[in-house]
Formats: structure tokens, C-alpha cells, sequence
């Protein structure tokens, strides 16, 4: 322990510098015209992995963006651990709120504020210094294998392909992922859930043409106003999603579940105050934190119609667009969803207007094992580096190589984030604190050192 | 008569180029990137003026964009007529749908293709051709002014003002405006009614930053779910409008008055057809042509909230804001149903979010009568040009200096209009017959010459 923290300690500034210089690359997946930083960005990791002590590093070429491998064998008869992260980001806009430019990394009050700070440059690159350090000090415990995509942001498409082309090759005991939040850095804590992703494109057109709202005003469906129904019918008064079928599959909790699952801190005044809202919104009968952990929930991403600029402009708009997302819990379906809302929502547009319904990437929910010896590792690695116990959560967010992983290659994760839900991921002004940083780099070595242990 | 076609005739290619030279200005009023080309239109205008023979022309200053004053008194004891016009134009967006560009006039099958070639320069420009006609014949019966406007697309915010302090200058017996539609060149009419416009802007904030909806999703209100909802709820399953009040003032029509309104043609599959639409829509009990004309509306005019970009973002919105307008009839009060729209949907939104509404400009309902000498005038006008009786509609538009000079100058106005409804006003592809815009330059001068003789 002493032997990291000086490790860390001499080598500070340039851990920093890297994380910088990585943060620099606008790695915007979404975004076709940010291809050849994406591009940049997959070369930069590949050569920090061989920097840090990876052999037979690759940048492996997929349908969309390459993912980096790189991995150390020590010795075949030790465990392996597998590290999964992503090097592309979110889109940064809108722009004109983030208080300083989104690929410019700097640091106010101890946090550095970047597009990726915390998801998930600022995350997986913990991992790569980690390697450093063990490979540095002479103290690696189990063999160890990267693969960091980039295609996280915009569902994965390619990564599934290259899981399994590519078993052999990721053959590993656990795969050890740093993508997720604690509640705080005096309540560490460690994620046993992630919710799946349905995410939905919707066009409802209604005129060949935008028209006069004079001439036409009053006699003609406005594509907008029918989306808004549309959209609105998409919850009922308690605030239930209204798809046929969309609860079927969700599993209730029971009540021992409910309560170790609300015994975790939430401070729903703190809650509203950093969010700056009166109420709380959501499922009648459920807690935020049920809401938010164990509910599928449903939610308007974006939506677009008609005349957007300054001024006035009377028009009736031919088209009104959204993109509709689901966030999904252990046993729905990413494919049965994106299918009952595409025939539900075909089915409740009026006459007076065609509706085109097109499904983006999808992910399915996962839940991991609290009892398994990784997770135990993850404990004893936290309650040493904190000196107080991991409380087990349950995540909003979704990681969709989780489910694959024990799909294709029969392989658990950890989820070992070290975040905060204050983070401000997808959101302008991201941010990731030093302190988690430095304090996971301070960690990781000692999950792999119990894993180690533990698997004798 | 014989005359006036000679002239005509004789001119007919420099009145379509100096027609095209009005309109390759992009006098976008709406737009403030566009305010050069506004300033340097009106300019234009008033050289047009002059060389047609207009004394004492001027570009008068107003807190927003000029307004452009010309005259030629003949002899003060013969009636005066007005001209009202506009040169400023309507966004040409979305640029994508237009065929040609939108500032570069082409003609195909017959019809000028431009942002405002009807709306409202080539009809507005029949008038200074139909002035220069009669001045260079020597038939001019009436004293005429011009007064044309930059500001009409947003609402002609300092029209009023200027009309107040210049009551004397502008001093008529008639106003005559050019910027309304005809049934078709078979069926001439004349609109003896507009419609009012209240136009507000709605924002609704949720949490204070665009948040993870995989974190948040289910537990905080989603702004652009509850913009929808709010929306969704001011039109009821009879798709009347639900402002508490909102139809207190309406009169209804009399049986008499909804059988004449109804005799005009209207061929409802055709109309289907024209804008690819499978069924009409609009409030329950009433026919298209009372919803257009008799029926005050509402209309979503634009909406925008969250991603609307290229891909998948999985965020949960912090705002979402919609343009909303209404169109009111006669004896509704744009401001009382400004204040009406306020109140109601601060008074929907839910504890959750905070609602901001704030109005652009509006305007006044007017019917003008039909008993006047100006209105026989125009009647004998078309009926010579066209061959055929005008047929009395009323129009679904919005020219709210039409009520402003009947409250400060008390002069009615006629509505001779020569565009067609299917002229894509406001909408890509905006067009203009050429035969209407000589058919008007030829129609004009009649109105002249039956307004002094039958003032006599």
C-alpha cells in the first residue's frame, strides 16, 4: 500500500498530463465529422497501453471504430482480469453552457471539468496507470487484458462482432470495468446493476409542405401538435409508461430487496437543491432510488419541429421529430421493447398523419453477483483504500458489453466505478475530481491483488 | 382598357426584371444577420417609387426598419387612394426543400419561384407598376400614396407609431393592399375578412442542467414530456381550444352567412391532394372553409428540446421551449387573448417545472364591408379584368395594419389580393403566377378609375 501511494505520489503530475492530453481529442462518436479525432484518439490509447507495459498491442479495425487491445500474460496459471472501457465521448453541445470549452481540460476547485473527464477517459485511463504501477513496482498479481472501444456512446454496434470473432483471444476470469458512480467518496460504494437501452427515432408527418398557419391554421393536423398527444399518451396519471406489455417481464422486488436497496443515503432535499427542482418526478409508489435503479423508465431525448430561430414565424411544419429512449430492467428485452413501442406508437397515430418509427442502438439490463470472489475482491480493495465498507447499489445508466460479455464469452463483471452521480455525464461542464482519480489508480492495484488471493 | 394591355405589352420584360431585382434581396425581417439587405430593400423601393413618377419620396426611419413613403397628388379635390405593402420576407429555411434558391427568382411552367413572390413583393410591386402605367398614359383619377413596410413578417411592431404621428401625410380615402389570395383565376375573389394573430413563445425548465437519463431518468421531470403534455391538453378530442375563454367573444355565424361562405368552391379531395394529406382535421361541426375563415385557431409553430442531432444522446433535457400562435375573428382582442393564453398555461404546468411565456407581436381580427364605393370598385375592376364576379371570402391570414387604420385613421380598406392559396406562402417553393402579376398590374388601374368615378 505504502509501496502505491509513493508510486502515485512521484509520478502525479504526468498521470495528469496523459489524462489531459487524452481529453484533448474531441472523440465525439456520434458525430460523423469528428471521425479522424476518433480515429487519433484509439492511436493515443494504443501507445499509452504499450508506454505503461502491454504486449501485443493492437488497434483492431471493426465495421465503425477500432478497438484498442493490448494485454501482459505473466504467467498463464493466474487469473486473468479483463478491463473494459470506451475512449469515445458524448456530444459536447449545447456549447454555450460549459464555462470552459469542453475539449480544453481544466481544473477549478479540484475537479477537472472535460467532455470524458469521468465517462470514461478520466475511468478507464485509472486502469492503464494502474497496469504501470504493477508492471513499474514488480507487483502484478494476475494477468491482465485491456480492450477500450469506441463506440460506447453510440451503442456498441461493432463490439458484439469482435467479442465473438475474438474469444479466444479475450479469454479471461472477470472483467473489471470502471464506468460507473459511488454515491460519494465517504460512502463508497459499488454497482450490482445496470438498466438495459431502447433508444427510438420517431417522424410524424403531416403536410407535403410547411404551410401558411393563416391560410391552413385550423384545417390541417399539425404534425407537432399530434406528436405532443402522441408523446403525451406515453405516460398515464401516475406516471406508468402505457406500452402494452412494458411491465410484463419486470421482476418486483421483494420487500428484503426494497429496503437493503433504500438503506443506501439519499438526501432527497440535497437532491432537489443540486438539481433545482421543487419535486421529485416519477412512478407513483416507487423511491427515487427504486425509480432510478430497478424501474424501466421511459424519456424524450430530443424533439424538433417547425420554426426553431429567432423571432416569429408563422408556419404550420410538415414534420415533427423525437428521439424517444427506454432505459430497461433484468428481463425485458432491448429487441421485444424497441418492438412493442414501434407497434404501440404505430398504432396511436391519428389518421391525419404518417408516423416513420426507426430504432437506434439497444443494450440489455444486467444484474451482477454480489457473492462471487471478484466482488469480494472489489471490497476488500475499497475498504482498504477507504477504510469503510462498500455499500451494493443498483445504476440507472447503461453498459451493454456487460450483458454481452456473459452472453457471448460466459464471463461476470465488477463494476468498479468511481464516479459521482454529480459527475455532469452527457451534460455540459462534465467533470471528474482529482481526488477519485488518484484514489481509484490507488485502488485498482489492490482489487488485483486480492483477486489474486482469493482465486488460490 | 386596350390601353392598359398595350402598356403592358409594350413593358412586360423590364416589369419582370425589376421584379427579380426585388426579390434577390433577402429582406428577412425576422433574421437580424439579414438586417443589410433589409435596409438596403427599402432603398430599392423607393427609387422604384421615384422613377414611376411618386413626389416627395422618403425612407422613413422608424425604432426598427424603415418604412418607404411615396405620393402624387394630382388634385386634392379627387379621392386618394392608399397603397399598403411590404418588402420584407418570411425565413426562407428549411433551405433544403426549396428547388431553386429562395433568393434567386426562377421561373418554371409559368410561375416565378422566390422567398415573397407573392408574399408579399410581386404583389405589392403590381401597384407601383399599375402607378407608373397610369402616369406615363395620362390616367391617373385618383391621388395615390404608397406606404410600404419592412416589418409586416414580425408583426409591424412600429407601424402603429408611425401611422399615429403621420395621421395628416397619410390622410386617403381608401387603403388598398394587395397580400391576400383569390380562389383561383376562374373563380375571382375578394376577401372582406383576416384574421387576428396572438404569437407567444413558451419555455419550460426541468433541472438546471441537461442530465444522464440513465442516472436521473424516472425520477426528475422531464421538461420536453411535460411541454408535450401541456401542449397535448389545449386542444380537447373535438379539437376545440381549451384557454378557459378562449370563444367567449366568437360569433357564431347565421345560417345565411354559412351558406354563402359555403357556396364558394372548395373541392375537399383536391385539397387533400394538393398537400398529400389523408384526412382534413380541425374542430368538430364546422367545414374547412368556416375553420380557415370564421374559426379562431392554434397552432404549435416550432418546437425544440434536448439532442436533435445526428445519432443517439441519452439526455435528459434541462428546457424545452415551443412557438405558439393563435388566430383570432372579429371581435377576439389580441392582447385579452395574449393575457388569456398566459394565465391558462402558467396555470397547467405542473409542480415539477417553471413555466416562462412571453408574447411576440399580435394582431387584430377585421371585417371589411362590402357595401362601400371602394369594394364596388374593386368588384367592377375585377369584373372587367377578369370577365366574371368577384366572389366575397374571407381569408385566413393575419395583416394587422388593416384594424390599426381603421382605429387611428378610421379609413376601411379593400382587400384585392391576386395570389393563390396554393403559393406556398411562408413555406418552401414560394411562387407566383406571372399571369397574376400582370393580371394585377392590369385589374389595378380599373379599380382607380371606378373608385374616382363612382365617388363622384
Amino acid at each position: 500500500m505504502e509501496e502505491i501511494k509513493k508510486y502515485i505520489e512521484d509520478n502525479k503530475q504526468r498521470f495528469l498530463d496523459e489524462l489531459f492530453e487524452l481529453l484533448r481529442f474531441p472523440s465525439v462518436s456520434a458525430d460523423p465529422k469528428y471521425k479522424s479525432d476518433v480515429l487519433k484518439t484509439a492511436d493515443y490509447v494504443a501507445q499509452k497501453l504499450k508506454d505503461a507495459g502491454a504486449d501485443s498491442v493492437e488497434v483492431c479495425q471493426t465495421a465503425g471504430y477500432p478497438i484498442v487491445f493490448g494485454e501482459k500474460i505473466i504467467d498463464p496459471s493466474l487469473p486473468t482480469v479483463l478491463v473494459y472501457g470506451h475512449y469515445d465521448v458524448q456530444p459536447a453541445d449545447p456549447l454555450e453552457l460549459w464555462k470552459t470549452p469542453p475539449f480544453e481540460p481544466t481544473i477549478r476547485d479540484g475537479k477537472i471539468y472535460a467532455r470524458g473527464a469521468c465517462d470514461d477517459k478520466g475511468q478507464f485511463y485509472m486502469h492503464v496507470k494502474a497496469f504501470e504501477l504493477m508492471s513499474q513496482t514488480g507487483t502484478l498479481t494476475c494477468n491482465i487484458k485491456f480492450m477500450i472501444e469506441g463506440e460506447e456512446e453510440v451503442g456498441s454496434a461493432n463490439l458484439g462482432i469482435f467479442v465473438k470473432e475474438n474469444a479466444e483471444k479475450l479469454k479471461a476470469d472477470i472483467v473489471l470495468i470502471s464506468d460507473t458512480s459511488m454515491i460519494s467518496m465517504e460512502n463508497p460504494s459499488i454497482e450490482t446493476g445496470l438498466r438495459g437501452l431502447a433508444y427510438m427515432e420517431v417522424e410524424v408527418t403531416g403536410p407535403n409542405r410547411d404551410l401558411h398557419s393563416g391560410v391552413y391554421g385550423g384545417a390541417v393536423a399539425n404534425p407537432a401538435t399530434i406528436l405532443c398527444k402522441m408523446i403525451a399518451s406515453l405516460h398515464d396519471e401516475n406516471n406508468h409508461v402505457t406500452i402494452p406489455g412494458f411491465y410484463d417481464k419486470v421482476l418486483e422486488l421483494s420487500d428484503e430487496e426494497k429496503t437493503a436497496l433504500n438503506s443506501a443515503p439519499y438526501d432527497e432535499e440535497e437532491y432537489k437543491a443540486d438539481l433545482s427542482i421543487d419535486e421529485v418526478w416519477g412512478e407513483k409508489g416507487y423511491s427515487t432510488t427504486e425509480r432510478t435503479g430497478t424501474r424501466p423508465t421511459l424519456e424524450v431525448n430530443g424533439i424538433w419541429s417547425g420554426y426553431t430561430g429567432e423571432g416569429a414565424k408563422t408556419v404550420l411544419p410538415s414534420k415533427a421529430n423525437a428521439k424517444i429512449s427506454m432505459r430497461l430492467v433484468p428481463n425485458q428485452s432491448s429487441e421485444e421493447i424497441s418492438a412493442m413501442f414501434t407497434k404501440h406508437f404505430e398504432s396511436i397515430a391519428p389518421k391525419y398523419v404518417k408516423v416513420k418509427v426507426t430504432a437506434h442502438h439497444g443494450g440489455e439490463p444486467v444484474v451482477t453477483p454480489t457473492d462471487s470472489i471478484a466482488y469480494q475482491a472489489a471490497e476488500k480493495a475499497i475498504e482498504e483504500s477507504f477504510g469503510k465498507k462498500a455499500i451494493p447499489t443498483r445504476g440507472g445508466g447503461s453498459i451493454p458489453i456487460v450483458a454481452l460479455f456473459e452472453d457471448v464469452l460466459g464471463i461476470k463483471s465488477v463494476l468498479l466505478g468511481f464516479g459521482l452521480d454529480s459527475d455532469a455525464l452527457h451534460s455540459p461542464n462534465e467533470k471528474y475530481d482529482l481526488y477519485n482519480y488518484y484514489k481509484g489508480i490507488e485502488t485498482l492495484p489492490l482489487f488485483h491483488k486480492y483477486f489474486a488471493e482469493l482465486s488460490k
